[in-house]
């Protein structure tokens, strides 16, 4: 049952569901299906597919997540970054449009199968490859070009590209073709986005309304404009007059496709997948501990990792494209009180109605009115605040941060995380291939040892005393090695090497091999390597690795009873 | 002039020259020049040359390293394994036989390249990338696919291929056109290339030749060889009855070719030559190292990393290829008692003159010669033992050696050391990234603290103490979080949570923001965050990234300070 309950978390909530959390999700869920409903539309064609399509992705992984996640408030559908990756990924492929939503849908499905793999084998750690700086970085860096990317469809013209590089030319180049109506449309819809995110909050508590109602009210502002220009557009005729619409566009529910199970698709899009699993569960798993902590709740990762991939492999054959657990729906899940997973089943239900009963009115919505829907929510997520935080915090993290952001302005996407993570690997690595390493000597009168540099200690010219702060492994053996015989070469009456291992948690074989060499190079100079304070965990492995048997010296428990031991033998 | 000498090592060695030097250096350079002739030669043949490429790269990486290298004994020149990498990166190109010399020249003008700017800016620890596990597992899955690459020419026969896949149907489907000849010849040949490494030594000392002589003469055994089968194939003319020989080779001195500089070029060759920089830099340091610290010498990795460039640069503007400095023809030199870097300067001319003298006798010089040649010495390179040792260390070392062997001889040298390498760092992760992380409480009538799960202490209901046994960086932070949100979980009556941070060496901006995260979270639960024993260098990063102005809690100097103040507050 346990175990049972562990790959399926529904059966824990399920248990104990009551008339109240009904009620409660009911609530959230209508809140949040409205809000879904523009932002759905608009991230479709941010990943450059038809608008009916972000639809799709909000139905089927709404209902799975409920099942299989284990976060209560999560909301997992289309979300900007990954529709920017989706468009990266596909756009320089030269595609026919049915060709194009069959590779969204396999993107889906890779990056689904990839992260089910992943929690199934309980590999959730790989995210942790993604350090903050990197993906603040990379967050901050998308939104900017998904920001940009949406200026022609607020001017009404045309321009291409997922990189700054090609995004402001083609623009530049394009700027004579401004529609105004289009424009004239734009910015005051625009304008309301950004002022309604506080703004009606703030008109409606000074009327009286709670606080709490007022900025659930003020979530819904993306609604109104959606209707008033789909109205004006429809009344003006807009539509015959240059202003864009989402237009035609099928109804009724999704039905069954099937993704690409081609092995030269699947080549050619699978680093993609991979960058896009990779930042959707980092996103996803982010919000949702970031929530749960708040209500003493739980998360396990490597379950999370099960349910947002059988969400994706699930929307793969319904017309869907990657998704993801958004930061800002999910807030609103939470802020509207969800009480289960539920609420994203009742709101699953009410985007599928929804489908069926407001696909015909796209025709006079205007792309204008998403592109600002997509402006108004990416702008939030910009934060070049990092820079100067991480520059103060330290070096290694500001490199890292710079290399995220200019690649991904510069290059794309896929480069700039990519880099970025390279980066922050070589940096700790750097790091930690430099451990501190200090020659220490007895504290008189004590049995404690000190580094011989900072304090008056007593040291012997035929024993050298080392003090490793930091495990052995891969990364620094060359480093310790480089020192040591640089220490030993200093010292020609020297006799006795100790390695005082008080701070060594571990030791790979890359380590036990560079001891064991450096226990033969000593021997042949007649010196003896000694050990002391060797922790329980790391003697068993020296045992297995045979060093303890070919060590020239002996294996002291501490260091005091080494030297003294040591002293007076030349 | 400190400076100066820095990066030109060779004014250390020059000002104490002297004749006992000299007479030293020439002897040492003779023996080592008799071993490279045919080694050399052979080894342009393996990375698909013609075989005069192979004297012409290794007259200047000699010269060069003389002056540039910090090793007294390590001779720089053409190695199997990175001969082996040149013809894996060039052959399924399919370039004309001038391209692809060209193309061999680039490889090494921009694997030099990378080498010196690593060099020049002190960046050696990048080839701390490469663990003990994957640089074995590499290296004898190479020599293994040397081995079997050169059956062909030892049976007279033709295959192709750079893995087992590859190589073992081609030599499968070529086994009717055995050229029995070649074969008669090649087979005493190899019986006696294995027999005299140690034959040669045994039979003379037992009558009366010094120990050290008769191991000198003993490795210039592969030039009998030469000898014997070139008069055989002469006297013979067996080059007329089917047994491919050497034939026809320019005269002269190398004269100056340019490698290419253009960019698509350097595009295509990229990948490929940062492989074999870090391969042959990781092998000449481990080299040069291990032979310094013999006699207590140093090395000093970055200048080496500018005297391998500076090699590779040089020898790719007369003719040559990847260059690195040999393990055998090293382990020679020392052997032979070199006593500077001058041996290899000497070395350089005499391989200057055997290429002025010898060539028109390679006329007659069979291939399967060479191909035993080759064998003899990668042979001793192959230590599947590795396996069996790493298994009975450690599975996370055992995975990276399986990796690096199994990939190396089915995928190929490019993919196998990649995929180790990868291996070795995503290992490495995983391990830290689930740091030892305790619950302590107080032993009663001490100050200390113990793992409450192992020890009887004190522990209080409203307190959780949690010491971390490992730096906080990207790679553990969301673990972390999960550990301590889960005790939180836990704990109804919980007010104060202590992090012990005794073991915490680091801090970054992935730990702080988390840190930063969980502080506001507990606060909102109520929960008050404290620190203990914070290291100073730790204390001053925090400071910077303001965790401790927003600190809900206080940092005390010890645990047990922190215990005696909050035991009180509720």
């Amino acid at each position: 049952m346990a175990r049972r309950r562990q790959w399926l978390p529904a059966l824990e909530w399920l248990r104990s569901y009551n008339g109240r959390f009904f009620t409660e999700d009911l609530l959230a869920s209508v809140i949040v299906a409205i809000m879904l409903i523009p932002q759905s539309l608009a991230y479709a064609l941010l990943a450059g597919l038809p608008a009916e399509m972000g639809l799709y992705a909000s139905i089927l992984p709404l209902l799975v997540y409920a099942f299989l996640g284990t976060s209560r408030v999560l909301s997992v559908g289309p979300v900007a970054v990954m529709s920017l990756m989706t468009a990266a990924a596909l756009g320089p492929l030269g595609l026919s449009p049915s060709e194009y939503m069959v590779a969204a849908m396999t993107l889906a499905m890779i990056a689904g199968a990839l992260l089910t793999t992943l929690g199934v084998l309980r590999l959730g750690f790989v995210a942790n490859f993604m350090s903050h700086p990197v993906v603040t970085g990379f967050i901050t860096a998308s939104a900017l070009i998904i920001a940009l990317s949406q200026v022609q469809h607020l001017l009404g013209v045309s321009a291409h590209g997922y990189t700054l590089l090609e995004l402001l030319p083609s623009l530049w180049e394009s700027v004579r073709d401004i529609n105004t109506l289009t424009a004239v449309l734009a910015l005051p819809t625009l304008l309301w986005l950004f002022w309604s995110r506080k703004g009606v909050a703030r008109v409606l508590t000074g009327m009286g309304v709670s606080r709490n109602s007022a900025v659930m009210i003020g979530r819904i502002s993306p609604v109104v404009a959606v209707v008033v220009t789909t109205v004006v557009t429809w009344w003006l005729g807009l539509d015959q007059r240059g202003v864009a619409t989402v237009g035609e566009v099928p109804t009724g529910l999704p039905h069954f496709t099937m993704p690409s199970f081609d092995p030269q698709v699947w080549r050619t899009l699978g680093g993609s997948a991979v960058l896009i699993a990779t930042i959707g569960f980092v996103e996803s798993i982010s919000v949702a501990q970031g929530l749960a902590a708040k209500r003493r709740e739980r998360v396990d990762p490597d379950q999370e990792l099960v349910g947002l991939g059988a969400a994706n492999m699930a929307t793969s054959f319904f017309g869907g494209f990657p998704v993801a657990g958004g930061f800002s729906r999910s807030v609103v899940n939470f802020d509207a009180g969800a009480a289960t997973p539920a609420a994203g089943l009742f709101a699953a239900v009410l985007m599928a109605v929804a489908t069926l009963l407001f696909v015909p009115f796209l025709v006079y919505l205007p792309k204008a009115t998403l592109a600002a829907t997509i402006v108004a929510a990416v702008w939030s997520l910009v934060d070049l605040s990092i820079l100067r935080h991480a520059w103060q915090y330290s070096r290694a993290d500001f490199l890292a941060v710079f290399v995220t952001i200019t690649l991904t302005l510069l290059m794309g996407v896929e480069l700039g995380v990519a880099s970025g993570v390279l980066v922050s690997l070589v940096v700790h690595l750097y790091k930690t291939s430099r451990p501190h390493v200090a020659e220490v000597g007895e504290v008189p009168g004590t049995e404690h040892f000190r580094n011989v540099n900072r304090h008056q200690v007593q040291t012997y010219e035929t024993i050298l005393s080392i003090r490793i702060d930091e495990s052995l492994y891969f990364a620094n053996t060359r480093y310790l090695e480089d020192i040591i015989y640089n220490m030993i070469a200093e010292r020609p009456r020297l006799k006795h090497v100790i390695l005082m291992c008080t701070a060594v948690n571990e030791v790979d074989m890359s380590a036990l091999e560079s001891l064991l060499e450096m226990n033969e190079r000593l021997n042949e100079l007649d010196i003896k390597l000694h050990l002391s304070e060797v922790k329980g965990p790391v003697m068993d492995r020296l045992e297995k690795g045979h060093l303890l048997s070919k060590l020239s010296g002996n294996v002291y428990l501490s260091q005091h009873q080494a030297v003294e031991a040591l002293k007076n033998i030349t």
